[in-house]
């Protein structure tokens, strides 16, 4: 069923989970796809489309009902477990996502923490004493994680990208500024804040031609 | 016009415009749509799709001229001109934004740094004398810029993008777990690892179920 799915939607269920979760915190017991789509700016086709993948959620001019459809959604995108993450690269962005607060309350643990640096391996940080990044292999041969998170500069990023690949890590969470390469049943996400911006200057662009 | 075309089109168009200028680089001069998907897992329909909203680029059985796509999606996109940014939160993650090597290149400048700490207002960072975040709406007023990059702590983001918006700025580019806040006419990308990991996080689940 999975191969089915367009990679689009996949990206979409988050949110919609993200949006659900926030929903039942505030004690919303049901929500229409026009007022999910209108706080997340999806159309509510869309949000329709997107669900009726994953069989029939809601009623029809009843809505959804926001506890069932959240945990439905959790248990389709497997957040209802924990998920074990190793670091590449302790550099400033790497400090930075080991400070990050956002990955432990979703169940994304951070256990084990490489880098190349001979001033750095070897020192502690948040409980973890940082390993050389040349035993990368031979730590994860006995310690299975299922993401790899990447945040080595550009020049070495495609080599860590393949040693995590032929460790068997089957997801990666990139950093670097690179187009990288994996094997078809590894699954990457770049996070690259120069595509997001791209995407921005089309609109303040299109505002401005408008105003002349 | 370009209130009608999709966010999720303007989206994939830095993407394709990466693509193509890599392409150019290559000195690839002709490319069609099946091969462009395959290269970025987008269906050949969907990228002739998105292209539509623009014009017509390709001539039927011939594919698209590399060098003249690349170009014309660089006008869309209004890349290019120059950007000019700010930069609101000096800790490790603001650290690594200024440290990051990817803006300048493609023409997003960071002009001024902002923050809260007495410690660091002042100190200088790559030739920028850190501010504190206090005197924005006071330095914005003389000095325009396009975009903010909003690097704080979640439970102050939400205070500087308003504090943003009321300065004019247009486009946001926010690192801080939240579900910032905005009016319509100011844009705001989230930069969230974790919905890129949860995302990810459906097919590893998926083809372990499968393997079971």
């Amino acid at each position: 069923m999975a191969l089915e799915i367009p990679d689009v939607v996949i990206d979409r269920l988050p949110v919609y989970a993200r949006a659900l979760a926030l929903l039942e915190k505030q004690g919303r017991e049901v929500v229409n796809s026009q007022d999910l789509g209108e706080r997340l700016g999806v159309t509510p086709a869309q949000i329709r489309k997107d669900l009726s993948y994953f069989g029939r959620f809601g009623k029809q001019g009843r809505g959804y009902n926001v506890k069932r459809l959240a945990q439905e959604l959790r248990q389709i995108l497997g957040l209802t477990r924990e998920w074990s993450m190793v670091l590449v690269g302790l550099g400033q962005l790497g400090r930075a996502i080991v400070g990050y607060g956002g990955f432990a309350p979703q169940g994304f643990r951070i256990e084990e923490i490489f880098d190349a640096d001979p001033s750095v391996i070897g020192t502690d940080i948040t409980g973890h004493t940082v390993k050389d990044v040349d035993t990368l292999a031979e730590t994860l041969q006995y310690r299975k994680v299922d993401i790899g998170i990447v945040a080595v500069p550009g020049d070495s990023a495609q080599q860590v990208i393949d040693a995590l690949v032929d460790c068997g890590v089957k997801a990666i969470l990139n950093y670097a500024p690179i187009a990288a390469q994996a094997p078809s049943d590894v699954r990457i996400k770049d996070i690259d804040p120069v595509l997001a911006l791209q995407s921005m200057t089309f609109y303040i662009k299109s505002r401005e031609s408008a105003a002349e």
